[in-house]
């Protein structure tokens, strides 16, 4: 019988970075893929990520409904709790051989903290990394929930060992994100339509040079959410380049940014902007690999851009402490000093691919490793 | 203005455990005390341990109710996220400066991860220990999104830091549960009224040689729970010995715990045995104290029991790897090898006191760090 | 393409009452049976009813745990919230055309306003009847949410259509709780097993007059529950006969009831009492069919014992006002009259069957019904 | 001792609609007033409503979160869910004499039935009306789980008693919402700041002529929610005469409708419309009763626009079966025929004062006799 292996895809990042794992797990002979779609990727406000993974072609078995309105610190825990509420209804249902779990987010805490009480066994990608804000508890909180790590690089393997993992349940699989980053390289092709870059605000050319922001709110400084992404717009409108701006994610303090950056629009303007909620992977990498710089503090920038040579200027810190390459440069929320980083990156230009993050055979290891690796559900630290 | 220090008790278990430190934050002139008073504490099918609370003179600011009934797998789960629902909305009520948790219980989670995503500094008692199952999991998440670690010896202390916690965030207070056992053994007394001895079954005779078992379903082997009291329960009919028996605690497993121990009461009975759901801590402690042996899985065992020098059998995979005193006797789930470790114990008689868990003024001292401590609520992993 | 219908079972008695229609339209060339079982039916304290509807034939589609622990008013009605959170996430899994929710509890409730808010078409059976306590209000606020009333009676139809509901939407199908009745009735040997009448205390022999006591806690006196079953039993304990008692139903109020069942069973005992939890319905039926007499509040007294002709002494507030035939004396919680009443009830001996409630064919016409029935979702009052 | 009465503000209208009432319970000597805000009503989505209440002196004694984000028919069974769990909470912490409802929306049924299952009165305003869509199921569903209704005029009463409740239970109070509106056709002046129209899009000048759309998608008939707001748009547009646009409420189908709006904002313009999410209420219906036409499904044309004379062309079925004033036209979504009313009604002008929905003084009136009635808890259907 095939193993079946739940994957709980929550965001428009955690889609991204999973998408090359879904395709080999749902094609592997020996496993059965099951699908949860779920917080603000069921959302329109966030771009709606069901609709392309549908158009991608996986259907999803559930759909789970977890964000509670607010996005504010209460509610973030209210959707912790809720999640896992509804993610124990769902897995009662789907009974998988295993739950796969991505990142640091309230999702990915909440499916570990299910399929560890409801002994399935928990499989976490993207652990051992180090960053700024709650995302490092929660990451740091889901490798002792989980049963098995599959992680970037050998420095987050070596953390995931040092907080007293067994080595056996720990592999270096690469980030299955740089999957689809080395596909865009090689067969380029993949943005070839406009309507991938709906959105609203001034259209932009893609053969003339352009920008890519990307700028979430940081949940410890979420009442200053609005104030950074204010700096952010200033440096870009200083700038003058046609820029892409990717909507922020669902977050404490998304609504803040959101409101500022509508203010901004409103009252601003010479600066061609466009405004987009979600573009799908491929077509998004795509576009960031013919950017002449990414700002914000995405991972994205941290981990896709390093491999495709992007340059990248990287604000405050919500990426501070996670290992990058020569390609990113860190500024705090200052508009002047955003505007010089940006112009130092773009007399740069491209940097050479680097494979901290893997090196694009990422969902072929996992699936394969998924087919054959025992769980050990009785796990104990090692010292 | 006083620090308000939020403590959430879950159980009997854990009042015991805390006890000494909600009288020391009481009356400490810097420090506020805000108690919670949730899950299987609230229920009498439990005993009703918020009726021992109030005796004691601490009035809870909130009732949290967050037990799904089914005690499985899946309500286990649902427990936990119900219970970040629930405490969320008291938490934004009440506005600790910190919260307070204690252990590895599903509760214990749920009060950490409510207050990592509400940024309120969290403080872990008795994290860094080894036990079997699911608990061992999520003492260990606890501990990584926890703020403040308050540990029971040298021991623990070493596993926090190697997990990456920052040596200053680690303090060993010993655990509270021994200051309990101190007052106990100090001044007596504490057991003088029958009534404290409620429950059903044989009037026990506490002048003459009697036994004390407490025995938990194990998560992992939930299905079996039924099975592993019956062996307890026939090793104790055999030895013929009065028995006090404890109720075991809410957990997945313990309704078919309490329906094994219901038939055999109904079809056996030669044993004189008195199953009793709650008695308030020190008279437990004292009637402890005076027992032959201790028999079942407790912590309690371990913890409590080396410092009174009480022999303990104990029983099953629940609490092995945490570190314990020559008062324990290891055995499996074998009712002759349960019969003769018990027989062993009876011939050996009281143990000398070991300070492994505490010498009995961790409140003191607790109260007295968290009115001095800085929470530093931006943490990272220190490797 | 067939009709799917969902039922959605709670409890004991609502199984009971809705069996012939499950099986009905289980067997229905044009109808899909899908199959709920929630709230206490799945719990072992309240005899697992979900282990007699698999006996029985039926495969649950999806089990709902929403009891929250605590038997209080709190968590009544957090139960109703989780019953509706939960209830969403499995209707929306499994589409039904139309759901259908039994009588006049927090389960029934659930179930109706998430088919409002779902756009489901809610089928109410037993609606239009009147008692006492909180049900009231539920079981008339559950028919503004229907969208079709299968009603006992006249007298419920009627109250019904003057409720407001469009007369086309009103059928009287009788009670389906009468079928099962009728096939006792006539076929006889379905209590022909020891292991039925699983329980404790003593062994009560059939072949000898005995008494079936069902006693349920009634919410707006739910602090009086324990004193109002101690009447009960002590007059059943001056009358000395054999009785069968069923344990209390999930209610605020009936940890209560059980904790002064508890205690009586341990402190007194010369008339032989066995409490049991469950007993399959038909055998239940032929039970209560045997019986001298039924005491209690339970709506089987007023509904099932009318057409079986048993004597019922009906205590207290629970039943008042639902249309009783002439085998029923009602009493208030006084142990002298209410032994009194059971003498009189035992005196004159079994009573001629009556159609009040229906007249055994309910099953038959409901699927017949359902099969044929246009929904109008967007219903008016009519008036 | 003060009696506590407890009122939920759920959102925009229903704040509206009660200003009134929460001023005289603050003020009348033996009633003490509870505030809790709710819902959207704590959204910066729509609006924070929670700040104009902070600024008319309304301290909230606490929010409830529970809006379940993705505002499809699943979401609004589950934020229902939410919302019972939530206030339970809530009102087990406040202990109010009573509880008061407004309305028909979700939050309204969650406060009414955690009220019923916690045995705390439930007064509901607002029962007794017709209308379509979902809340005239729920509206009536809150009436059968009241024990006070206040109601809005002959009509509403008449419709509760037949329902079958008490006539004692029953008063006519006239609707609170016309006390805002005799204050602002009396005084005048309350809209005095260009920033209470905060919003984005066309500046209006409110000195020539305008109109105002309000429009809610209707549940029903969701997935038609954003074609419904584009015949609107449409006719809107062709008329060519400034528009303030009020934001659509949340539910099931506003996520559609607001997409709409924004798509045809991006695409068209000739005609300067302003969207606004929030008005105080004072200020609000000092805009309207300077409006050329209301436009839309608001129950506000209905209500406080018969009684300040303003010309409504009332849109679809979201109203419809609720008592009207002749300043009501009614028309389906079809942007040629709503253009054709509108053009009517502008050429009417307007109306004279109808007092339907009641004179200005519910506030006084149901603060008086909250202080003074009593409630019965126990009631049952009167036929």
């Amino acid at each position: 019988m095939k193993r079946s292996i739940c994957v709980v895809i929550t965001a428009r990042p955690s889609y991204s970075r999973i998408k090359s794992v879904l395709r080999e797990i749902h094609e592997h002979p020996d496993l059965e893929l099951q699908l949860i779609v779920s917080g603000s990727a069921l959302l329109d406000k966030y771009g709606s990520v069901i609709d392309v993974i549908r158009a991608d072609g996986f259907e999803p078995n559930a759909q789970v409904h977890m964000v509670v309105e607010g996005e504010n610190l209460v509610t973030s825990a209210k959707s912790t709790g809720l999640g896992i509420m509804e993610m124990s209804t769902v897995l009662s249902h789907l009974k998988p051989d295993a739950v796969l779990s991505v990142a640091d987010r309230y999702e990915t805490i909440a499916t570990a903290i299910t399929g560890a009480y409801m002994n399935i066994p928990v499989i976490h990608v993207q652990g051992g990394e180090v960053t700024g804000s709650i995302d490092e508890k929660v990451r740091h909180a889901v490798t002792k929930l989980a049963d098995l790590h599959l992680v970037s690089n050998q420095d987050a393997a070596e953390r995931v060992r040092r907080m007293g993992e067994e080595p056996a349940s720990i592999h270096i699989t690469g980030c299955p994100s740089i999957d689809l980053a080395a596909d865009v390289m090689q067969k380029q092709g993949f943005l070839n339509k406009k309507e991938q870059i709906k959105g609203v605000g001034a259209e932009i050319e893609l053969k003339e040079p352009y920008l890519v922001v990307m700028q979430h709110p940081v949940t410890y400084e979420w009442e200053d959410a609005g104030d950074q992404i204010i700096e952010t717009l200033h440096a870009i409108d200083a700038l003058n380049i046609p820029t892409l701006w990717l909507w922020p994610n669902v977050d404490a303090g998304s609504d803040a940014a959101s409101r500022a950056i509508r203010k901004f629009r409103e009252n601003n303007g010479t600066t061609p902007i466009r405004f987009v909620k979600n573009i799908p992977p491929e077509p998004f990498l795509e576009l960031l690999s013919g950017a002449k710089c990414l700002i914000g503090n995405s991972s994205v920038g941290i981990r896709e851009c390093s491999y495709l040579g992007v340059p990248v200027v990287n604000i405050g810190s919500r990426q501070s402490g996670r290992g990058q390459g020569p390609n990113v440069l860190d500024i705090g929320h200052d508009r002047k000093k955003i505007q010089q980083k940006i112009e130092l990156q773009i007399e740069h230009g491209r940097y050479s691919s680097s494979s901290l993050y893997g090196n694009g055979n990422s969902g072929v290891q996992i699936a394969d490793l998924l087919s054959k690796v025992t769980f050990n559900m009785g796990k104990r630290i090692t010292y």
